[in-house]
């Protein structure tokens, strides 16, 4: 692939930031040039992260969502958006294209408003990775608002909770009987609750539920609890919780297809952002994220250097050794790696 | 805590393996040394992962498939079972017990089962760790069979796969307009679908349509198109699915609230594993395992001699530097670990 301008893509050229995602997605060996090179003039994004459930309608609020901060007549210039769809898609559905095209049709034509479905191809990893890359490159492209929709609990939320400002979790009436179990940890990362689809029975139902399982996290004084306390940045993702105790999450009832709630919902995303900026909770997340992406960078720099360094067919030997259980793997990590403190 | 004895937890006192898995879980010192004296006990269990999204209604049917596996009258011994639900419960929910125990009633008195709960708490990772950890222990308890149930999408799925001999994703009829998508991803994982609640409608649509995928994605010469192929888990894994071509996932419809279907199942979950054996599939993914355990191991060791090494002076100034802008995160990477390889 030719060489991507970084400028251009500070200029909004369109082309060169979509080549520029690709790049990214395909881990062209450009992929980290462009991002060294434009992280300078990044910061002023706020990413807000939009998760949920499958089955719960995120892609018709998101749609909703960008359209509301679009068309908000209380603001002088409306703010660029751009969407980050993660949709666990595989290369023979060729799912992602087609939902671009039904999303671009609705808002499309408006330049403000950029889209991009990425692969997230579950087995292979990377999404986090990719993730962080995208908001990189849109940030300096000059995007006022970032918004990740993520499908799935689990790993891909707290993700997405690591990355964004705003975490916004999305519940449906009547998802089964999981739903008290995933709630709890649901209420560790969202900065804003909504049930959607409340025209369907049970949902004034399971936001009562959300608004005291809510009030019982606030009044928990050991929230949260951290197990794996020891690496730095378990500690500053407890600071974060602690300085956001003065927020208390809202629960939103919304019908997303009918566009009822979703400009509520709109206010809250941007109260959101106000009460980061001015309680300074939002410095302290982007140094958390920073150290977060460097300590990922190390600890990929420091394998590739022992890798560099190994002795192929020694680490083949005892990896058979183990699969023999002579050793443990932990006795074949002692082995290989050597002790250089000592 | 008190010493453990790995050789009572072989001879299967239940306490002793209690506390084991309790070890693990609190991230005790102890923890390392008792995965290495049991591992060369290991190797023997046939670990079948369940997962799929919230609402599939996954612990009723593991519930039941572990009453037919123990009822079963042709075996003239029924297998050790033993049961890992993570449920992603938060410490003040109290919800893993309460799961633990709802479950017990029904299996309770039967020695020949063991079921444990682990309390996932989303933002503070280690699940996958600790996952494969207590699989470790109860292999070397003797248990012929660990059936490890996850809820959710993404990550945890993967992290299942990865683990298990055999997975098998549940579906339920009608989780809404995600489902497309959903069912792309779960195809490169899945070696048994399950379309439970089979009694509600749209059950059979739901099971065609994943029987029409499943043929597609046969015929898919590109699956699954390796995208991060560059390390050797990587390729290690797309192995596995090239020898997989001739195990064609089959799909069970099944209504686990009346044990209709479970028979069926069960019988599958055997012969895929009669299958892993007879392929020598099994052997494969087994190195696939030990070789990202050993992988993972390294990794951490390389990042704590570094950190011992480390002047904390100097990493804080440099992550300073790049809040500010000054330097990227991987300009930043650079100048704290130095090239040794020059």
């Amino acid at each position: 692939m030719s060489k991507i301008d970084p400028q251009a893509i500070q200029n909004g050229d369109r082309l060169a930031l979509s080549r520029a995602l690709t790049v990214i997605e395909n881990d062209d060996p450009q992929s980290l040039e462009i991002q060294a090179d434009l992280f300078p003039h990044t910061g002023q994004s706020h990413i807000v992260g939009v998760t949920g459930a499958p089955g719960t309608g995120k892609s018709t609020l998101v749609n909703q969502l960008v359209k509301a901060f679009r068309q908000n007549k209380s603001e002088t210039k409306p703010p660029k958006v751009a969407v980050i769809a993660v949709d666990p898609t595989s290369p023979f559905t060729g799912g992602a294209l087609l939902g671009d095209r039904i999303r671009m049709a609705d808002l499309s034509g408006d330049k403000g408003v950029f889209i991009r479905s990425m692969a997230s191809r579950g087995a292979l990893g990377g999404l986090a990775h990719n993730t962080a890359a995208f908001a990189t490159i849109l940030d300096a492209a000059g995007f006022d608002m970032i918004v990740i929709e993520t499908v799935g609990a689990g790993q891909a939320e707290v993700d997405v909770a690591q990355l964004a400002h705003t975490v916004v979790v999305v519940e449906a009436p009547g998802m089964g009987d999981d739903i008290q179990s995933i709630k709890a940890g649901i209420l560790e990362i969202a900065d804003i609750l909504v049930v959607n689809k409340a025209d369907r029975p049970g949902a004034d139902n399971t936001a009562r539920t959300l608004k005291v399982m809510l009030d019982m996290a606030q009044n928990s004084s050991n929230l949260p609890a951290g197990k794996h306390g020891t690496s730095n940045s378990d500690h500053l993702f407890q600071d974060i919780y602690i300085k956001q105790e003065t927020w208390k999450p809202p629960v939103h009832t919304i019908t997303a297809t009918e566009g009822k709630g979703i400009a509520g919902l709109a206010a809250d995303i941007q109260a959101h952002r106000a009460y980061l900026q001015d309680t300074g909770v939002w410095q302290i997340k982007e140094a958390h994220r920073l150290r977060r992406d460097l300590d990922a960078l190390i600890r990929d720099k420091l394998l590739q250097q022992w890798q560099q360094a190994l002795d192929q067919e020694q680490f083949e030997g005892v990896l058979q050794d183990v699969i023999e259980r002579k050793y443990s793997p932990i006795e074949a990590a002692n082995l290989l790696v050597h002790d250089k403190t000592k």
